[in-house]
Formats: structure tokens, C-alpha cells, sequence
């Protein structure tokens, strides 16, 4: 079966410090994006990053794993919800861990029962396995 | 050194194929998205999806890492290009490959050194490293 791409186009003028990129997606989903080192390393000053697109890429890819872990449980959620914590480190410039705290409201879900689904949908997640190894994720619960 | 982080918040509703999330991202770049599976693994349909978003991390990133290499090596450059294609399996579920395909502006730099400089920026590059080994990542020249 042929791969679904899905696309991105940045440019950058200037200096990494002083320049600026300009980010366009492929869907058109939100217009262009001003992108800068200083609101990546420093203060985001209402501007994306690598990090919080990564942080996005994972917290929709673990939310579907989750509902659909769930699902074949026998416990489909009315609700699932995940914030997603991607934590760099710009002087190592290396993309250190990944936070994942999931919630759920599925009837008669237990707590343990939810842990352990969490768990395998972790294991499904595609963008999980794409960071596998290199970044370290760890699932956080209440 | 404390880590820098970046978040990002998803809410699902519904199954995996007929329900629907919403994204939300800390810096509040761009406004509440809707994201579905079938705009993930069929047509976009104006939604973004992980791959998506792991593409506009990516290249951002080696944008930022190729106008870097460049500067050190005394090419700085007037103007960078990047594209990144992200290839996923819907079937296996899985997270296959990434092009990265880079252009630059910078006065007397000759297409050899710019692909050598270019493989060095994509050795340096944060998201590569987070991705490595897991997605095949190819550079491509024109």
C-alpha cells in the first residue's frame, strides 16, 4: 500500500539568533506561522515551535490510540483527554522527554483497568514508536 | 539546566472513526483545530494530523539547524528552504519515513559543499535525532 504524505514548507532568512522562518502546512489548517529561535529556547511570545508541534503531533496520535484501545476493551469513552509535555534541552539542543497525562470517562472504567489500557495505547501510539528510544515518554497520572 | 517545555492539549469525543478531537497548543499560535482519523489517513480535507505536524516540527528544525551549519562553516546564508514530507502507514500503523528536501541561498557555495553542510545540519538536528532510527530519514537534492 502506497504511504500517506502529508507536507511542510519553512523559510528562513537571516541568522539562526537575529533571522525568522515562515511555516505554510500542507492542509492549509491555520494560516502561515512566524517562527523564531529566541520564542523556541526562550519565551514562546505567542509563536509554535518544533517542540509544541510535537507535543500536538502526539497528544491527537495518543488520544486516538487511547479511544481506540478503549473501544476494543469493551470500555468506548464518551471522552478521552491528553496533554501532551515535550521538555528540550537548547543547550544539549536534544529533545529530552515527553509527557503524556491521559484522563477518561468511560462507564464503570476502574482506575487500574485505565492504567493498564493507557499503558497498551502508549505501545500503539505511531508517534510513540516514532520517538521511541530517543525521547523519554512517560505517562503521567493523576 | 531546567528543560524549556511545550505543550499541547487534545479533547476527543466519540469513536476512533466517527468522533472528532480538538487541538490546542500552549502558545496559542493558531486557533482550536478539529482533527479526525479520516483526515489523517485519507484526505486532509483542511484538517491537520500528527504527520503533519511532525513535518512542520521537522522543518522547522533543520531549517534552524542548516542556517547554523552554514553560518559556522562561512556560507551564511541569505535564505533557507525547507521541505518536509512525513510518509505513514495507516495500515501498520506506523511512523515509515521523512524527506527533507533543502535549498539555500549563500554567495560561492557550491552544490557539494551545501550537501555536505546539509547532512551535517541533518546529523545536528534536534527532530532527526528524535526520530532516528524509527523513521528513515532522507535527504533529497534537486
Amino acid at each position: 500500500m502506497a504511504l500517506v504524505e502529508r507536507r511542510a514548507d519553512v523559510v528562513w532568512e537571516g541568522d539562526l539568533r537575529q533571522g525568522a522562518g515562515r511555516l505554510r502546512v500542507g492542509s492549509g489548517a491555520f494560516p502561515e506561522l512566524s517562527v523564531t529561535f529566541s520564542a523556541r529556547a526562550e519565551t514562546p511570545d505567542g509563536k509554535t515551535s518544533p517542540e509544541e508541534l510535537l507535543a500536538a503531533a502526539h497528544a491527537i496520535c495518543y488520544a486516538m490510540a487511547l479511544t481506540y484501545v478503549l473501544t476494543q476493551a469493551g470500555q468506548p469513552p464518551e471522552r478521552v483527554a491528553v496533554t501532551a509535555v515535550c521538555g528540550w534541552d537548547p543547550m544539549a539542543l536534544r529533545v529530552v522527554r515527553m509527557a503524556l497525562r491521559p484522563q477518561a470517562q468511560a462507564a464503570g472504567l476502574t482506575t487500574d483497568r485505565f492504567q493498564e489500557l493507557a499503558r497498551q495505547a502508549e505501545q500503539l501510539c505511531p508517534v510513540s514508536n516514532a520517538l521511541r528510544g530517543n525521547v523519554e515518554i512517560m505517562l503521567e497520572f493523576k
